[in-house]
Formats: structure tokens, sequence, C-alpha cells
């Protein structure tokens, strides 16, 4: 027999996945001692039994009836009596929170007969028809699937006509009679009385709470969460206590340290006279815990203490929730509080330094992300002078200020201009693309953090707030008003994309001084910190990165095309270049050269035009090669397709045209329009690129490769240390790469006894297709290095174009729960991560000496860091501003699997 | 110790590993008693130590002085005897036949005294100089690496001066001077005499041909014909006999049936007083066997027997090389005859018929390949009035007429005009694809079978010949001139994709009997035939085909998108539709309609737009389910992108640029432009389509869903029995067929109540990415069916948009040896077909009911159709027309694999 039901006294902190979070924490308290109200949690066994049967399992009543008898006996009162009545909280608490998505019912018990007891035994009629007003308010909503409304209405109703403001000042008698037109909506809208029997009620709202777990807004928002749809939710029935029992009770929470700054010592709010749902609301201005010792030092002191035993305990910031009942302290929910990222890089140092945790599990407490958000530019510490226009969801993080545009055409024309512009949008479309590119930053009034607006912007960057309900976007009038007050398109305004507020005007950005620390050493950081925790922070963040430094496996390298953006990337702690792109080389003033290449007539023509191209692509390296002076430098051959360095179909076609109608044909453009229609394709992403291109256009790979080993040349004969290595993009075919590979030694072999020295540089690929995954022993027969391109294998595995796919129907996909979080961000482990694993394994077998690193964006990605640490890759590279954040994930996945090295 | 030397005497034909497929059909007659020289093989593995080594195995020389010593033991006269001298042929024999690609040296053993030897022994002093002068001839250029042409020229010199025609006519005086002239020419090249000792002579040949395994050349042919560059060839040494020893001596080649029609009885070419070489070079007239009947009755007794002898043996097709020397019969040459497609049929069931073999054996001596062959349509017999006009390599069969055009522009814009047009360039390159799809047929003067325009040809099935050098086409003059005959552009040429062959003028095409029987039956194709051997033919392919049927495991189904396509596939033996596409219901006259599903401005818009699409829909697919009545069919729902449906942004772009700049602006083209902008792709294959598209339009699915159900329900009403299925086209995770298959189940639910009755469809999804293929398991949960839509499948795997690359460089990667055959045409098992067999195996192993199938084009490519058994599908679905070719090659997949099945 399944045991269904557990009291307090029974469980621990490590049953969550029984007892869900709360009742696990409530039990841990219980069993160390602490003032818990007495109670008992109906385990997540008896929903996954009513998920399955649609049923109560019957053994759970009796269960329960037997749970109820021990409470009963312990308090020494009876469930509903109306003298002297027991009253229960019934409230969900699932394996993971899932806030605002599960229900609560309080005093259950109360009825027209045990109203009057409680009466009694508080000596307060008015706080009694108050608990029992509340009752049937929850109970209607939550368990009879009334519409809300209907009470608050019906409230609003009464305060109407008493002539008062609020609920407060509403007196017994109001409550009385308000309980009384509440029952009578019970039985208008159900056709039945609302239950009097407290046992009925009990049960009914166990059913309710066990029935919220399968709602289909519980199951989509766990669908976006990746909580698995079989956990099931756990109940806990939990003896009601009462901070609003006049001037010696109230309720509060607390955290043992600021989760907010981080900042040493207790923490919390405190109101007098007052339940739970008061603090929330926040209708009262509450104390601070300082205020709470000076009004009831004795139950202070006992707070105290046990949120020191708490602390200890759980070896980290606990976050509290207590009530004192006429002085008597209850402890009503504790856990691992969430704390901002300077609190987790500070705390974490503290509890180090208090001999609480080791340096491995400080680094297991804070997150790559937590690190990139601390390097943030923010706005300035608040002056005073600052001028809140409006507040929304904080979407994509970062501090901009610029001129109001309000569409996408705008945008880009003001952006074009040299301004910059925040795109304002009622919410925005793929239509908006253009416009998001072209903004520094985004604000929409509609929208929540999956909606279209807050997917893009994350992905591309930009700074984003998201449903500022208040503003009002009048693309007509050209104008955005919030709170009565109008800004006109081209005016100023501020968005901060770490809080969610937009201010009117000009605010001062500074640069982050964990930036400065990174950027510039310690001593820089500190020079810039104003304070002593700013100072705090800053130290803690070089410790806990200088430690992950030291456990990590992972090498980290990063994504350099040019010799400054190398150079700031080994500021940054990169130990290499894992991928230079080389065509950013042929870019800018070189594409008239790339366009020479394209129109060359024959053989000699493309000779010389690649010759043109020569010196330039080999200072370009050789200057990079300086600055990764004694760093592997992986320098990969030419990528798109050599059409991409011409000028857009669309826009030439229709330039000719024009010009042919105005008679002013320029030969030129003719000539070019014929080249780009022949070279025209499709799908350019599938198409005449990477190995194939350096396979079908002659010399073109040679020039590269020639560059490569006279910059390698060169950099020896300065004295250098050049770690060179050639990479060949999109080989799907072993026998592709055999022949660039010969053709490179050739190369490799002329260029080198033109030096009078042996230049012979590792030659690898990338494994960007699935093909090369699945082929990948047979590559590795000719790869002495696999790159893993992850970007593209994500694009090839799913068959999505990023550029297409992610505006036009991601938004989309993540609130239908096709996707929790973009494959372009986050590794997908069992599609893209599936094939990544077969070619380590089997590129590995092939060839014991391989080494293995990724180039893709997820190279910088916290989540999927750790999935490569895991297959046992030899190095992350990533964009030179993540390489901080890499070393932390790379270190953090160290501590979390053991330096796992499949080799 | 390895033995690298093996008489004739001790091997079998089971041995082509060792001693390759001459070598083992040498020893295989010697064992049967048949008289073949004497000689011995040196094996393979002598081959793959020098490969390795670079060095022959010291063993080996000694094994072959044994060998040699055994062969002049036998004979009674001694290598290169000045007075009786054994001479031997030095031949290359690997286990695959690489024509042309290695080396042959015949009369080793020949010098300036064993020609005195030869004279005696022969009587015929001009003969053994004449022989002589081979030697040094073939073995200066094989053996020495001289050019041929020294030879050539130097024998052309000799003619001359003499003032005969050729050679035949010189004397024996002549030859001797021929002989002094070749040494010169060999020591002036390599600086050495022409080695006069035998031995030396053959073990250099040895080496040569042992070296010839190596060369760049046949390396490059093995890449292309997958053949493994580490079998190696064997060398046989065999006795010389002599076929030029007079006129009861000649030389022949032989066929136990005639292997061009596969008339019964044997068949052959003779040639008196002639060596091997003098057959190939076709200089003088052949005799037939019956001639040689009358010349040598004794010997073609002989020969007959050892035919006889030799098909009852091998159990078919026999092909014979054979020398008479002095009456004597040699047998030199076997092998199982290579075959027109025609003769395979007849020649196959003959053999049942004689009980040789049996009809599973039959089924596997055909193949799909021919059986399409016969089923090409043909010029009709030649009545004599034919006008050869050129001669080329026949790269694409099929028989067209059309007018000569020079250049893709004009090709396409006669073609458009409503002519057949050919195609005629030098050679064709991407520049030409336009022209290549206009044309009925494409000629080109230069080029092999995997020049460019063979392999496109090919791919998009045009009729085609290639490498026609006579042919010289001048682009200026608008003319193609072949042996002096001018034709013009416009004039009529038609092309024999089957033989090469291209004529002026017009020539009757007529449609195969093989396709009257498939499409008419047997009784309609035995009224077109003509004579008895067209209709044995015909019974052949119906005795086959029909045990193919009886034998076959998997179904084959149709790619079919009409009710006409149904039904034509009915009639060739489809078992059902595999895929109907919905979005070729919305081409022609209704892309208005899908343009107005673009263009809807809001949901209503879109709702009344699709809603005028629903009857159209309903309409055609009742036709289709009442051509496959009783018949699965499995109806996709749309997969391409919408704005394939909408016109070419670049064409709209210009239409409008240029109205604008006139001051005719249309609005409607305004309004269309803003639409194809928005909508426009940067690579379409991987953008908004398929499963996404039904995603993100409201309402798109579920009007087709509708359509299918009302069919169904039509039909139903009808009396019909229609089995229609819901394909998801693109799928790459569960959660978009569970979200899909939700919404149909509603749909069909809401059908079905209307029209009183139970409508509950199968649901399932292609399997097109390679996503799909790695998460099968879970997409299993949801699909009732997996279809693999292999031509997707390759292009993510690949990376390849089929589009854009097969033209522009999949001859280039045939060339060099990266692509054996297009993965287009025949799957790519190692890549692709790994991914189809992860998600057979756990999509089955997920749902054990799974139907599972393939409708990419691979379905009905021969090859592939083995692999789709071997994995376990239930049916593949190809085109209507590759139907019979499906029944066929089913039915040998179950032969050869025995019925594998992997569930």
């Amino acid at each position: 027999m399944a045991r269904y039901v557990q009291d307090f006294s029974e469980g621990d902190r490590d049953q969550k996945d029984l007892l869900g979070g709360k009742g696990a924490n409530l039990a841990e308290m219980t069993r160390l001692g602490l003032p818990v109200p007495p109670g008992f949690t109906i385990t997540t066994e008896a929903c996954r039994a009513y998920m399955r049967t649609g049923r109560v399992p019957p053994e759970l009543r009796v269960e329960v009836t037997m749970a109820v008898r021990r409470l009963e006996d312990a308090a020494g009162r009876r469930l509903g009596d109306y003298h002297d009545p027991l009253l229960v909280s019934v409230r969900s608490g699932a394996r993971f929170s899932m806030p605002g998505m599960m229900e609560t019912v309080l005093n259950v018990g109360l009825n027209d007969a045990s109203v009057q007891g409680l009466t009694e035994l508080s000596g307060d009629e008015r706080f009694a028809w108050d608990s029992y007003r509340r009752l049937v308010q929850m109970f209607g909503r939550t368990v009879l699937g009334l519409d809300g409304a209907l009470f608050a209405d019906a409230l609003e109703e009464a305060t109407a006509a008493r002539g008062v403001a609020s609920e407060v000042d509403l007196t017994a008698q109001d409550l009385r009679a308000l309980v009384e037109t509440y029952k009578q909506l019970v039985r208008e809208h159900t056709g039945r009385e609302f239950p009097q029997h407290p046992r009925e009620q009990l049960d009914m709202a166990i059913v309710a709470v066990l029935g919220s777990w399968g709602t289909e807004r519980a199951r989509l928002y766990r669908r976006r969460e990746r909580i698995p749809d079989d956990l099931g939710t756990a109940v806990n029935v939990v003896t009601m206590v009462f901070g609003n029992l006049g001037p010696t009770s109230g309720t509060g929470v607390a955290f043992t340290r600021d989760p907010a700054t981080g900042r040493a010592g207790d923490y919390g709010d405190y109101l007098v006279n007052a339940q739970g749902e008061d603090v929330v609301a926040g209708i009262r201005n509450t104390l601070s815990l300082a205020d709470l010792e000076r009004v009831d030092p004795a139950a202070h002191t006992e707070l105290r203490q046990a949120m020191r035993r708490l602390e200890t305990h759980y070896r980290d910031l606990c976050d509290i929730e207590f009530t004192i009942e006429r002085g008597k302290l209850w402890m009503l929910q504790t856990r691992v509080g969430k704390r901002t990222a300077a609190a987790a890089f500070r705390i974490a140092c503290q509890l180090v330094d208090e001999h609480l945790i080791t340096m491995d599990e400080a680094l297991a407490r804070v997150s790559g992300d937590e690190l990139a958000r601390l390097a943030f530019p923010r706005f300035a510490e608040d002056g005073g002078g600052r001028d809140l226009f409006a507040e929304g969801m904080p979407a994509s993080p970062g501090a901009v200020v610029g001129h109001v545009v309000l569409d996408s055409a705008t945008a880009q024309e003001r952006a074009a201009a040299g301004e910059d512009v925040v795109l304002v949008r009622r919410e925005t479309s793929p239509d908006d693309l253009g416009g998001m590119i072209a903004a520094v930053g985004v604000l929409t009034a509609r929208g929540g953090k999956t909606s279209h607006a807050a997917v893009v912007a994350r992905g591309m960057g930009r700074t984003c707030v998201v449903g500022a309900e208040d503003v009002v976007v009048d693309t007509a009038a050209r104008t955005v008003t919030a709170g009565g007050r109008v800004v006109h398109e081209g005016d100023l305004l501020a968005v901060d994309g770490n809080t969610g507020r937009v201010y009117l005007g000009e605010v001062p950005v500074v640069p982050s001084p964990v930036t400065t620390y990174l950027e510039e050493g310690l001593e820089a950081a500190f020079a810039q910190a104003g304070d002593d925790e700013t100072r705090e922070l800053v130290g803690a963040v070089d410790r806990i990165l200088t430690h992950a430094d030291d456990v990590r496996r992972l090498h980290v390298h990063a994504n350099a095309d040019t010799a400054d953006d190398a150079a700031h990337a080994r500021r940054l702690g990169a130990q290499g270049v894992g991928l230079c792109r080389t065509e950013h080389m042929f870019l800018g003033d070189r594409r008239v050269l790339v366009e020479r290449v394209v129109l060359a007539e024959d053989e000699e023509d493309l000779r010389a035009a690649l010759d043109a191209l020569l010196p330039l692509q080999r200072e370009d390296l050789t200057a990079l090669l300086a600055a990764t002076d004694g760093q592997p430098t992986t320098i990969r051959l030419i990528d798109p397709p050599l059409h991409e360095f011409l000028p857009d179909l669309t826009t030439l076609a229709v330039k000719v045209a024009v010009a042919r109608e105005r008679g002013e044909v320029d030969e030129h453009d003719v000539r070019l329009l014929a080249a780009v229609q022949r070279m025209h394709e499709a799908n350019p992403m599938l198409g005449l690129r990477g190995v194939r291109l350096g396979l079908v256009v002659p010399g073109l790979f040679d020039l590269q490769v020639r560059a490569i080993c006279e910059a390698v040349a060169a950099r020896r004969s300065a004295g250098g240390d050049p770690h060179a290595e050639v990479m060949v993009p999109l080989v799907g075919s072993v026998q592709e790469l055999h022949l660039v590979r010969e053709r490179a030694r050739t190369v490799m072999a002329e260029v080198g006894a033109a030096h009078g020295m042996s230049i012979d540089l590792p030659v690898g690929c990338m494994i960007e297709l699935p093909r090369a995954a699945l082929t990948a022993d047979r590559i590795a027969e000719e790869a002495q290095f696999f790159s893993f391109g992850t970007n593209d294998l994500t694009q090839t595995t799913w068959g999505f174009s990023r550029d297409d796919v992610e505006a036009a129907f991601f938004p989309q996909y993540a609130a239908n729960g096709v996707l929790g979080v973009s494959p372009f961000e986050t590794i997908d482990e069992r599609g893209v991560g599936r094939l990544v694993r077969i070619a380590v394994a089997e590129g590995r077998a092939a060839r014991p000496d391989l080494v293995l690193g990724v180039c893709g964006e997820h190279g910088g990605d916290p989540e999927s860091i750790g999935f490569f640490h895991e297959v046992g890759l030899d190095y992350v590279s990533c964009s030179p501003f993540r390489v901080p954040v890499a070393r932390l994930e790379a270190g953090r996945a160290a501590v979390a699997h053991g330096g796992a090295d499949t080799r």
C-alpha cells in the first residue's frame, strides 16, 4: 500500500520529489526543532495516482482522517469545532516552484458555527468574520470555479454602501452581511450551498489543489520551463496561525543576507497585525527587522536564532516566511533564497570566509549568466534627478539612451544617419526585425518574456523592456503616451533592460566595474569602485574566476577575425583563437577585389585577381599571429558563397532596369548583374560555399593557405612563435578534406622551401553538417582537429535558417512549448548534441590524438559549456566578450562533472 | 610465408579476390579440362605487398622462377630460347574489370636471338619480326614509359618510305629495320638498351603491371567506380599462342547467346590469320561462327562443346575469347557476359525454361535499371532511310527529335513558344541549366559520362549524348558541323540517348512494347509486338515481374498528386498512394486564392480566404480517394513556404520600379511587392514551411484536414472505401506533431459528427530532418506512421540545396571522386542511411506497430530499394512511372536478403 500522507515530523529536505519543495523544507525545519505549525503533506504520489485515474485514491481519504486526528490531538482542538476550532490552510507545493500556477485555500474549517468559536477563541468578532469571508471567497474561486470578479464586485459594493475607502474599515456586522452575499453568489452559480462540513471543505480543497496540476495553464507553464508533466504536486495541510490578532501579532519575510546586494547580516520586512497576503499586497508600510527588535525583542531574538540555525544548516542564504501570533513565533516556510548576480558572488565568498563552504561550492553557486549580467553597462546611481516615464518587464539587459522611433523604416533611416534610436511599438512582429537590428533598444507596451520582442531582442543582444502596459503608441500622431505624459518621435528615452524602467531624457551610462576588472584587472576596478561593497563584489568575482581557471579542464579560445579582437580576447583570458574567419578580410574596400575574382573571364584573369588578395591577407594574418603569439590560432578558409560579396540581386536588377528606362545604362552594372544572376542561389546556406567553393574555384584555397604560410614565415623571421592551424569549412565527406589537405601540404612545402624553413601546419575541419558528424570516423583519418560549428549544425539538423525562422516563428514556438529555449542559444542536446557525441566518440576512436573544440556561439553559452565539458571536448571558442563567462562555466562544469574526460 | 604465385591448374572461379577475375576464370577453365594455354597467376597478395613496400617481395622472384620452370617443362621449350622459344603474355586482371586502365605486354621472351627461333618454329620470318616489333613497341610504352607516339610515327615513316598503305604490307626486311629503329628509340629515351634477357623482360613487365594499379589514372577510375584501393591486381603470365600463323589460324570472340538481343544459340566473330588486337581494331571484316564451321569444322565443334560446357557450368551467358593456332583451339578468356536489357530478361527466362536456374535466380539476373531502359521510347527500326550525322556516348537514355538551338536563352525562348528543341553545345556549364530544362535533348561535342551535361541530364531525365567529337559548334555562324555537313540553328536533329547516335531530320519515335505491357497488359503488348522476339521479351518481363510481386515483402506505393496520376500508378501496379502533395492543388488558376490568404489583413479575411479553398481541395481529394479506393492514401499537409505561390521578388520589384518610372503604378502590384518583400526568405528550404507554417498561420492545417475528412465522408456516402492518412511535413520535434494531431482530432470529430459517422484517420509525419531521425523514439509516441522524405533528408544531412549544387558542382565532385553517384539518385547509406537506420530502430522500439515507408525519389531507385528492404521498411513510394521498377527491385531485394525484416 502506497503511503500518501506524511506528517511534517517524519520527512526531511531531501524528499523534495515526494513532498515538494515547501513540504520538504517544513519537515526539515520541524526536524531541526524550529517552531513550525503542526501539519502534514499529501505526497506527489497521491497526485500522480489522481492524474492517472482521475479519482482520489480511497486510501488517501483514510490517511487524511488519521493525520487530521493526529493534528487535533496535538492541538487539543477539533477541525471546525464550534467552540474551539482547529483551522488549516491547504497549499500546493511541487518539486519546482511554479509561481501563480497552483492553488491555495486558507482558513479551512470555518463555517456558520465555528466562526462563533473563532470569535470566542480570538476575542475578536471582526477578525473571525473577516476570516470566514476570506474562506468563502478563496474557496468559491479556487475550489468551486467561480469568477473571482463576482466576489470583488460584491466587496466593492459593500464598501461603497458603507461609504468607506477600503475593506479594513468594514465592521464585523458588515462582514457578516458580506459572508451572506458571498454564500448567495455560491448558491446562484453552483446550484448548491457553500459546504458547511469542515471535512468536506478539506477534501474539496485537496482535490482542487491536486487538479490544479493538470490545468492547461499549468501544463503550458511546465512545457515552457521544461518541467516534466509527471512529477505531480504535493499538498500541505497546515494548522492556521494568525498574524492579524492585534498589536502583538504580525507577519513577515526575512533573508539571512540581503538578496539584492549580498550585504552580510539579516534582512527582512515585518507587518504588525497582518496576514501574509497583506505583505504581498503592499498596502501598508512594513517595518524592518530592527524595528521588530524594538517592538518584540523576545520574538526577534527567537527569529534571529532560527535564521542563524537555518543558514548554518543549509549553508546558504535562506528566505523565510514567519508569523508572530500574540508574541509566539511560527516559521511558515523556508527555502534557499533567490538573489541578484552581485549578491550571488558576494555571498558565495562570504560563506567561504566563514568556512561554511569550499571554493568549489562557491563556484557552483554562481553562474556565467550572472557574471554576464554584472558586466552589462548600467545607468549611473540615481542622483534624484531621474524622470521615470514607464515601467515594464526587463526582457533583455543593458542600459541605453536613444531617440524614439515608432516604426522599422524610420529606425533604419535614422540609425543609418548615425543616430542612436529606441524602437517603441505596441508589440513587435517579424516585420519589425530591420528596426530592431537598427535600434540600440526596444520598448513594447504588450507581451511577456516570451513575446516576439523579448525573444528576438535577447537573441541579438538588444536591450529590451516589454509589457510596459501604461504605454500607448499612436503611430498616426507619432507620439508615445504614459501616465498622461507625451513623448514625440525623436525625443530621448533611456531604457533600463536590467530593471524594466524607462526614463525621460538623457541618463548617464557607466561601464560596470566588473567589466573594468575583466578588461584591465583588479587594481583598475578598485580605483573605479566608489565604495566598499563594489570592491567586495569585484574581489569576489576575481576570487571565483581565478578558482574556475584553476579547476577547469576545458581551454577557452576566442572567435576573433582581427588582431584587435584577438588581443582583446587575450586580455579577457582567451588561450588562443578557435576561429578566425578569413572572409571578413575581404569586406569593405576589398569587396572590389573579390568582384574581380567573380568576374574573371579566364584562368589568367582569376589568377591575377587572387594574387592581388594575397598580400592583404598575409598582412592581416601576420598581425593576427603577432597578437596570438605562442597560442593556437585556428584560421578557417573562406566559407560564404562568393555572391555574398556582390550587390543584392533585386537592388541591382531594379537599378539596371530603371537606368535602362532612363537611357543611362552603366555597362559595369550590366556585367555585374549578369554575374549576380548567374551565381544567384535559391538557398545559399546550402549552396556553393565552404570546401565546395575551394574545390571548384581553382587557386582560391591555395591563395589562402599561401597567405597563412607566409604570415607564419614572417612571424618566425621576426622572432615570433606563431601557431597557425588550417581549418576547412563545410566538409561533408572525407574525400573533400583529403583533396584540400593534399594541396595545402604542397603549398606549405613550397613556402617552406622559399623561406628555408619547415612549415607543417595542422589541418582540420569544421564539423557543421550532420553527415560530417555521422562519418566522423572517416573524416578523422584526414583531420588533425575537429571544430564543431554548432550554429550551422543546428541549422541543418533542425532544418532552420536562423535568419528566416528566428523572428518568424520562434516566439510562437516558445509560446506553444515546442522550444523551451532557442537551440541557437543553448545546444539542443537531444538532437544536435547527439551528433556531437557521435562525432566525438567515433572521431577519437579513429584518431586518439584528435583535438576537439567548438566554435559555434554555443561555445559561450553557460548551459552548453557544461555539455561540451561532459562530452570531452578540449576547448570552447566564443566571442571575446563571452570569454570570462566561458572560463567561469568551464570551471563550474569541472566541479559538477568531476573533470569528466571521456578519453 | 605468403603464396604469391598459383598455376592455372590450382585455382578456381571462387578465388577472384586472390586471382582477379581473369585468373580465376582461366583456372576454372583449366579445371574443367578446356584447352587453356598453360600459365600462372601472380596473386593480388603480391600486388598488395608491392603497394605497401614499393618493392617486389623477394619470395615472388623465387616463386616466378619455379612457375616458369613448370611452364617450360610442360611445353618442352625454354623462355626465349633461340631455337625453340617459349613466349608469354603478361596481363593484369583485377577483381573488378577496369577497362583500359591496366597494362598488358605480349610476346615476352623475344629478343635478337629468339626471333630466329620463332622464325624456325613458325616457318614465317615476317610473323617473327612482326611479333618482335610488337613486343618492343608495347614494352617501350608500357614498361619503359616512352610516349607511344614515337613508335607510331616511326611505323608511319616506314610505311611511307615503302610507299605502302598499311603495316600489313611491310616485309620481314622492313620489320627487321623497324625493330632497329624502335630499339634506337629506346636507347635514346631511356639511356639503355632494350633488355635482351627474357627473364629481365618478364620481371620488368610484371613490375609494370603491378605498378599500373597505383597510377593516378587508375586511382581516379576506382574512386569513381567505388572500387577499394586496397584490392590490388593479379598478373597472369600465359603461354603465347598465335592466331596469325596462316590460314588455319585465327582468333575470335564468342557468346553462348546473343548478348545484344538475347536470342538463343551461340554467336560470335572470327578473324582468320589474326591476333586479338586485330579483332578489336576492326580492320578487317570478321566471319560468323557459322563461317568458322565451314572453314574449320573440327575446331568449330570443339569450340561449341567448350561453350556449351561453360554455359552449363556457369549457368549463364558466357563471353569467350579464343584463338586457333594451326587448327588447334585455345581458350584465352571467359567470363559471364555483359548483355543488353532485353537480352537480360530473355536469357534469364530461357535458362529457367532449360532448368538451369530458378525463377528467384532469374529475378536476380535482371535489374530495375534494365526494366526502365526497356520502357524508354526508341526510334523506329531503321528502314534504311536514316541519315547519321554524328555519334557520341549515350549519356542519358530516350529518343527525341527537336530543332537545334545553340544557347540556353534561345532554348528557353523557343521552348516557351512550344517548340521541341535540342540544345547543342561544345560542353555545358551551370549557365546552361535553363536551356537543358527547356530542351527535349542535349548534345555536346566534349565530355564523358561524368561531364556536366551527362550528370545533369541524367538527373533530370533528359535524353543526352555527350562527347560527339566530330561535332563543331560555331555560335557566331549559328551552325553545327560534323563530317563536313552543316546544320543550321532551327534545323531538326534526332538524338538517340540509347545508342549515342544523332541523325539529321525527323525519325519516327515508337513507344516500347514493354511500356505497352506495363500500361495495358500482356495482350495489348502482344498485339503491338511485330515479331516473336519482342513477344518473347514481353513474356519474359511479365514472368519475372510477376515472380517479383510474389516474393517481395515491400509494398509499392506511388507519389501522386492527382486522381489521374493515382489511377495511372494503380494500372502500373501501385498498392496505394504514399505521397499526395496537397500544395499542387493550389497551383495554376488557384494561385490567386493563395494570394488572398497571404494578403489577408485580419483573421476574418484569412478565414474567408481559406474557406474559399476548402471546396476545391475537397473535390480534388474526393476524386483522388475514388482512384485509390480500398488502398492506403497518404495525404501530406501543405509543405512549401507560402511565398512560393507569389511572384518572384526580383521580377516584381523591377516591374514596379519600371512602372513607377513611367508613372503607371499598379496599386495591387505595390501591395503584392510589400508582401513578397516581407515574406522573402534567405533560405526558403529552411524557412517558414511545413508544420511550422501550419502552426503559425491559424486555420491553414484545419482547412486541409477538414477537406480530407469531408472527402472521406463523401466517398463513404457514395459507397466507397477510402483510406486516407494525414501526413505532417517537416516535423523536427514531437511537440509540433502533438499540437497538429490534437487539432486534427478535433476537426475529425467535428466532421464525423456532422456526417453521422466516425472519422479517425491515422496521423503520421515525414522524417526529413536529421533531428526527426535522431529523436524518432519520441516522435513515434505521437506518430502512427513515418514516411522518410529522403530528398530533404539528403539536403539537410549533406547541407546541399539540390537546385543550387547539383549543376554547380556535382560534375566536378564526380570527376574528383568525392561523389560516386549523386546522393539524390541513390541513398547515401553511410550518412543519410545511418539516420534512416536510427529512426527505424528507435521508432519501432517506441511503437511496435509503427508503419514505415519512404516517399523520397530514392523510393524508385534500384539500389536504394535494396537498402530500404534491408532496414525493414513496409513500403516504398515513388513516381508512377517508376512503380514497375520498384516492384522488380523489391522482389530482387527479397531474394537477395531473404525477406529480411528487422522487426
